[in-house]
């Protein structure tokens, strides 16, 4: 049994991990933080959680959580969560960690600080940092002390479009990404947005051309392409409150049939049981509650639409760590995640 | 015409107020009121009313509104809302108004104060303002210059349960009544009980035992059965924008047919265009976005089974408060709200 | 007042179309039809209606039909309703009509054959009959008797897309339409996959490169370009009741900024008091319950990124029909719809 | 390992106990069956079990689930469960079953028979079948071959009152049964009642005094109370797919605390795992997708009002009979479930 630490347990991907961690037969869930005052009671945070897990929400520690755990997940926000993580690496060599925010995923510091206005806080883990998406770069998180956990929107666009731009099937240019998330990807901070009725029986765009997540697409679609993507991104709210479904339009070098497309597909995610290709149009409802994503493809009008179906929290973030996690640690991908 | 403002313009009965006066034959919105700093115009606070109303909130400023209404509606918190009441109605006595809050409904001043925890701004006011349901108390509301608005879930009870009070027909004793509410009911303040990934897909009891609900409920249903009626109200929150289902549950004196019970609720109001009593059992979708209760009624195991629904936003507030206008202008009851 | 009748009045958009005309000046319905046995009284199929319309569901009969109205309009299916169309013009010089249906849409008749696999039951008023998009045109509307009234999508696609390729400003290439719509555009039939546990708290794309509005969007898109337009449309089901979005990726000819493509659009829509062009991203229940469309443009990446709203059933469907109905009486366009 | 079989494997029910199943250390799920011709593939029918079952649902054919199979679920519509029921137990001494239908929960035949309409198939395992709610009846769960499995809506309200009856704490009489129920309850065959556009966004009571739950509730709640219960039941359908939530009245025999009616919750359930009693007021969110009940108590106006949530598909159905095996196999209640 190795022990496990979560910085910022309150929100709802340190809650999904939570649930995942208590099902995973080589992981003890031993510290959650939060900068609450009063020490709550995990099942006061998350009431689902009554019964299940008998531990308090502790203020952030370095210490004491270098102390209580082997490896360590950050749900901090982009800034706090890189200060964070030089902490504790600086504190114990023997540590893991993987971190829920944008911090290491992109890997030119100037595109990180120009769409999330800060200064890094630890710019020499910048650029070496697997990103964490273990379908593409898993030799590299085996390897790692540190893992950048992907977004979600960049895992349901990058999982479709992915193969086809690194088998030369499509061409890098003129990528259209209509990403469509259910509620819980904005967060659980109360906002006038997300209330209610005021999201609910409603359907928007939001963030148009303007989303941080774009930068991350581009950067993980260039390197798999072996050249410069050129896409355009654009996010929407779905009355849900769970599921991504991307639906990217892409242009294929030369003529291409949906079979050879499939084929492709199927070829690339071989080995990957979380990535299940399928015939039939998937909805976010097939994997919710899942690790896995669903991913089709069809030709219409001389262009591939590819649709991918993930779960935000899940294989957008908390599924995803722990796939991480299993990976830096030897054992099998899917251990505690089917 | 004659001319309207509105106090405290930026929530959700004040928005579906604004739909209904735009639609009303006599009335003309010519005052809007906010606390927010910068007079925001009313489409940037509600999007929906685009195209529709060119009108920008205002700071509250009571000879303003004296100046520019005839008619003001209060959609102020209670207590905010009596102190203004007070004031606009000392600055004119040509001025009506309609008070969306709590202040003027309870006539016992220390019932109010126990309930609502605040010392009364307007107390010469309580006891004598008339309880604003038209189809039980006109005659006192055509009268006054001031009205209080009836709450969302009293409507529901009252209207359900006060016909067999009144006959005499079911016993003041053993009242339960079980409300469940939509989430706008609750308001448009952001809170992490009403965000949508914490309300939706769910449903849950909150306030039993002490929802102020509470005390208006059994007054208005004790005026109607000449005694004290002792009754448990619970409310809940159902997943959807609007409306209100009130089970409420009551014991008949002596027996009573299914047909005995449908034949006096028909009776009580075969005036009231808005009540209608209908055989089968009614969903809140039958009345959304209308001043419509529906209702109806089942014997079952000696117990009498009442089931009423209405739109929490209209026949629970708005469309409430321009049937109280249209009875203190002299006009037909109905007028704007068909 | 003139009356109206209704063929096929048992489904959404029959509903919603009532309820318009129940609030129209100049309009009484005096008939209501459908396949059914029973006769059902018009609030027992549709229990909103109790109270507001006295008046039975009969079955179709084109001379009682003819009786009682000045004005028909046919939700019935596809080659159903051309069938009904042909009897009822030909039994009277006096009635006019709007098709709910895509019978009369599409200009190329082996265009309908192919797309909607029947023979056309009406084929020499295919290519004669204006479509009923009053914003683009209302003169052919103003003089005709039958009006075919446009599909959901192709209304959502068109008023955003339309105007820049006929100002041309957009190339009529490599067009991307992508388009969400609530559960009630699936109609009211009752089928596994509108049914609630199915479609709720799920997203998913259906249809993809086979939708029939895809013919009828390129139709109308080349009129106004003047020339053949190449796109993909792709429409999704989102679990909500009403609403469309529509988000568009055009290419611009030659460089154009925000401003420009803003300012045409407005310019386009001067005169059209229903199309509302809006600076803040639009959604889809600004405009619920209501005959407007709201619509913005951003310029992403070298592409101009264009969102429409609209309430599937009343812009897409009823209120359109009102509208066109207006023009052909030779009423305001607005009269009853606001 | 032993090997499971499900029969009437298309349902909501059944897909859920498939995941279950799939989850249990001890069990092998080897054969489902349903009426459908073409036998499909059982991701087919429920794509979310897409890369975790490769099975095909098959005709049902006793020899071949008596061979196939040591434990039996039975998913099938009342009647036609009991006949499957008796083929099987006949066919083989060696399988043991658990019966989602109702035909063995009531131990009288009569009331059975006025309630179901249908003659008995199999009326001699009436009465002697034990009730499997594993909370209050573990001991002969643990002996039978056949366990009859408990309503969702009996769950949620036994769990509730069943201990204060059986205390002598509250009355058996007045009992007002209040209960709000998710869609997926209604089953998976479309229905009108349960389209989307139909019971999204709208809230109603069904059933009223006629739902079938009612002799079962009585039943067992007298067991428990060692004398006839009397008590009314209305179900609720709520906009959400799935969760019930029961708000029970009862009166308590003489005066009683609210501490001393939660003690004699917590002694009731001290060693049972799956309820919680909790402090605060449960919604089902926190139980959903779990085998858990969240319960608590509140005085008001000397009534005792309980509350209890649970996942109807889950300790309403799926997850119970998962228990009841844990039971009849001798494993730990909660193996598989937690």
């Amino acid at each position: 049994m190795i022990r496990a630490a979560i910085l910022g347990a309150t929100g709802y991907t340190a809650y999904e991990l939570i649930k995942l961690l208590l099902r995973h037969p080589h992981v003890e869930i031993r510290c959650l933080t939060s900068r609450q005052e009063d020490s709550p009671h995990v099942s006061t945070v998350h009431p689902s959680l009554t019964g299940l897990l008998d531990l308090r929400l502790t203020q952030p520690d370095v210490q004491q959580v270098v102390d209580l755990s082997d490896i360590v997940f950050s749900c901090l926000p982009h800034a706090a969560s890189a200060e964070s993580v030089a902490e504790i690496l600086a504190a114990s060599d023997r540590i893991k960690m993987v971190d829920f925010s944008a911090d290491y995923r992109l890997t030119d510091l100037a595109v990180y600080e120009h769409w999330y206005g800060v200064t890094h806080p630890d710019p020499q883990r910048v650029g070496v940092t697997p990103y964490g998406l273990g379908e593409w770069f898993a030799d590299s998180i085996q390897e790692a002390r540190l893992v950048a956990n992907p977004g979600c929107y960049p895992t349901s666009a990058i999982l479709a479009i992915g193969p086809l731009l690194k088998a030369g099937i499509a061409s890098p240019q003129d990528i259209v990404i209509d990403s469509k998330s259910g509620v819980s990807g904005a967060g659980r901070s109360p906002k006038l947005t997300t209330l209610f009725p005021e999201c609910n029986e409603s359907f928007s765009a939001y963030g148009v051309g303007q989303h941080r997540h774009t930068p991350e697409i581009e950067q993980v679609l260039s390197t798999l392409a072996g050249e410069n993507v050129d896409l355009i991104f654009t996010p929407h709210l779905v009355p849900m409150d769970r599921g991504i479904l991307t639906t990217a339009y892409v242009r294929p070098k030369g003529s291409v049939t949906q079979e050879a497309v499939m084929a492709e597909l199927r070829k690339a995610y071989e080995g990957s049981p979380f990535v299940q290709v399928v015939d039939h149009l998937p909805a976010t409802k097939h994997v919710s509650g899942t690790n896995f994503c669903h991913l089709t493809a069809r030709i219409v009008n001389q262009r591939i639409v590819l649709i991918s179906c993930i779960d935000n929290l899940i294989k957008g973030a908390s599924g995803a760590a722990v796939q991480n996690m299993n990976l830096m640690f030897g054992w099998d991908m899917t251990l505690g995640l089917l």
